[in-house]
């Protein structure tokens, strides 16, 4: 059971073009590409003729050509041409979904609504925002969507995961402040005092940095983790404080239950266009994200073991609670389930 | 559910030989060898003793010894030797199927009837009669056998998924003539003027030919496509239009529900001693079948990701409807369910 | 169903060292490491915060560390610090398991029992007795454990599966004697004058040898078996027959209903100190058990096509049956299923 009315990426814009792309969203089969005029478009990936994936066939012009016996269909999903025939029959097409492009990614609404609010859409304008300069990848990760929100609201797994990388050890003791309103869940972690991460002492840092997290996650699956950091020791010959900002933002698309894709970006407010400073990032950002992928993937094979095993919950795990139980309600709201 | 009482491809005569060969048949284990006099044998691949299968054994004379224990079994099944016991309990060993060689093939007989006729295999005489010559393979695919069905009678894929080998683009606007009798489903495709198809160029043929296509299936999973083409126009120097004919013959033997053995001929009334063009045909259908293998493998995941998703059937596919109704006509009548 | 109230191999001693390691037993996630003074510790592999396998964290002192949050355990199990907060609330931690070190192996309990009785650990003495050298390995195996305890208690296979390495293909007419009380099952097999086993030749026995196996099987899933061999007839400058003891130790703990961790042991009571010997019979067994594990493993996949074929009893298969009855009875008895 997925949460359905709400705006999903399917693919960065880059990974899009004029060549038919396939990705299972939600359980359903989705493929994407371009108009001619370069406008991205979502439709079942399965011909309403044999169900082959419509993925593997052609683009032509502004329409899709299923690679099996050729039914084509428009950018609404409508079929409109079947070889053999001069007619097609009223009606029969895929459906089409609701895809808007922003911020460089394409937004899929999956829900029953036609016409769906753009206004919805999560805001990640820090990806082409010229104040800022972005970086990011989509990873495919084998476990339930959940186990990886609940791993970017409770970043207390950054000393122990991610100490090589984006992580500092000490960062253990942070204090956390909870926030919740209908709409969203919000965690700011204070750490002040803490050795400066390694993926930041090139930026020269004073060795102790005082750094903040403010977590904020919206359904379905939308998380900014907003990272600020700055000297928490006078450093010579700079008379104040050096401060950064670093936004992480993270959407995290369903594949199946089992399974699902996470798109991430690494923004900051610095060095714009330091080029090798972007590829740093990317490196180090992928590497640490791999670190998450191996825990999450084996927490889901032994949750796999045994479903019903019980687990604790602390303080920490207040964010990740209070998300997966707004999620619940909206899921059994959707579906009637109550 | 498989239909049961109807002879099916085991394997190619050329696979089997002294030693023993395992394959899953319609669910089932069977195992073939060759008796010292070259007549085959096929046997339940399940040892009677503790269910190794006997195909990982040893083929001694006209029996077959399991590799585990050693218990021996005659062509027959009968278990005829037990390893450190001087008698054999009465009745025991393993079920014998009733196979038969013929046009090249090893024919195997699932169902409960003790002597099934040899009448009813399927007429491949193609394959070894003088007048014709044949190339062939065995292609396993991961996909329900009735989507390869459909496949093959519904012909109109052949200009969408083989253009650069045996189909013709243009082939897309066939008069086509369908025929049902109690045995049967007939299919008849007429393309006049049509480009000819890549593989057939080099036989020297008009830049546009007439090409019928007579495709004929027979339960459970025999198909013959008999396609005669002919020039479409004159050719300098050549008094009578060219006409060449070549014959697809097509037999599935279901594995499990989700896969099948797929073992095809192509047969051709020319060049009957050229080794080049058996070479290039061999090579060029191989090609062109793993092209069908690929559609049907990315079909099927589709159908397993909601099996449910409704699909349209238009007017090309009365003969693939028409199969599967015979065919669960023929299922529910062998099993009783009506 | 396991029988859980006794005493299974959870690793080789020489695998457990201050690194964490995991293992699937009996369906549950272990764990082990030894503390700083070398004593093994076994515990859920599966963190109660958030289920996270704590192999995958580190050892710190005597505690284990997650890698995921950095819950922290001790050796009993109890959770003992929580990274972000002064408080671990009462009762909160893993399952820890009685594991007992011996014989060069870590033995576990899994049972309810809190305080179970070392003495009812299998003697596997042969291990580290110096009047044997011993080798071993553990090997993996796709199949039900009990195909393996059958394997092992009816070596009549051997005349069939392992004629190249440790059998003789002439050891089918060996005497049997079946024994069971209470708590085992054993055969007795005497096979005089057969051809001495090729593992055997470099050892200088005469080329027909008197070979006797005394098989026992006890719960779980252990079986010793001894075999003394002698030569069967006089050699050269030979006084007295040469005569020789092997013993296979076997130790099967089921990892999942379709797959088992088999240890073995194959220790002789000559030649003690010579490492070539050692290292031949090392690679010899290693190589004839796997011999079995494809056996094993093909039995599986046979009876996965059909878990309800038949199967036939003879006169060999008396221990197998009896095993197969006991184990029955036990996990009965332990689960309340009478």
């Amino acid at each position: 059971m997925f949460l359905k009315n709400c705006w999903y990426i399917a693919a960065e814009s880059r990974e899009i073009g004029r060549q038919p792309f396939g990705r299972v969203l939600l359980g359903e089969p989705v493929m994407l590409y371009r108009r001619e005029d370069g406008t991205p478009v979502a439709l079942e990936d399965r011909c309403c003729h044999r169900r082959a994936p419509l993925h593997k066939g052609k683009v032509l012009g502004d329409l899709i050509q299923c690679g099996y016996h050729g039914f084509t269909f428009d950018a609404s999903g409508a079929c409109v041409r079947i070889p053999g025939q001069d007619r097609v029959p009223a009606g029969i097409g895929v459906r089409s979904y609701p895809v808007i492009e922003r911020h460089r990614y394409l937004w899929i609404w999956m829900g029953e609504k036609e016409k769906p609010d753009p206004a919805l859409i999560p805001d990640f304008h820090y990806t082409d925002d010229p104040n800022w300069a972005a970086v990011g990848a989509c990873l495919h990760v084998d476990a339930n969507y959940l186990l990886l929100v609940e791993n970017l609201i409770d970043l207390s797994h950054v000393a122990f995961v991610h100490t090589s990388t984006i992580g500092s050890n000490e960062d253990t003791k942070a204090e956390l402040k909870f926030e919740r309103s209908d709409g969203f869940v919000r965690v700011v972690r204070e750490a002040p005092g803490i050795s400066c991460p390694p993926s930041m002492r090139a930026l020269g840092f004073a060795p102790v940095v005082d750094q903040k997290k403010i977590i904020t996650f919206a359904p379905a699956s939308n998380i900014w983790i907003d990272i600020p950091t700055r000297d928490a020791a006078p450093v010579a010959g700079r008379n104040e404080p050096m401060q950064r900002r670093v936004m992480i933002l993270n959407a995290i698309t369903p594949e199946t239950e089992r399974s699902c894709h996470y798109f991430w970006v690494n923004a900051r407010d610095f060095d714009q266009d330091n080029a090798e400073r972007s590829a740093y990032f990317l490196k180090t950002v992928t590497f640490a994200f791999n670190e998450d992928k191996e825990v999450l993937e084996a927490q889901q094979r032994n949750i796999e073991l045994d479903y019903d095993a019980p687990q604790v919950n602390v303080h920490a795990d207040w964010g990740g609670v209070q998300a997966r139980r707004l999620m619940d309600q909206m899921i059994r709201a959707e579906t009637g389930a109550d």
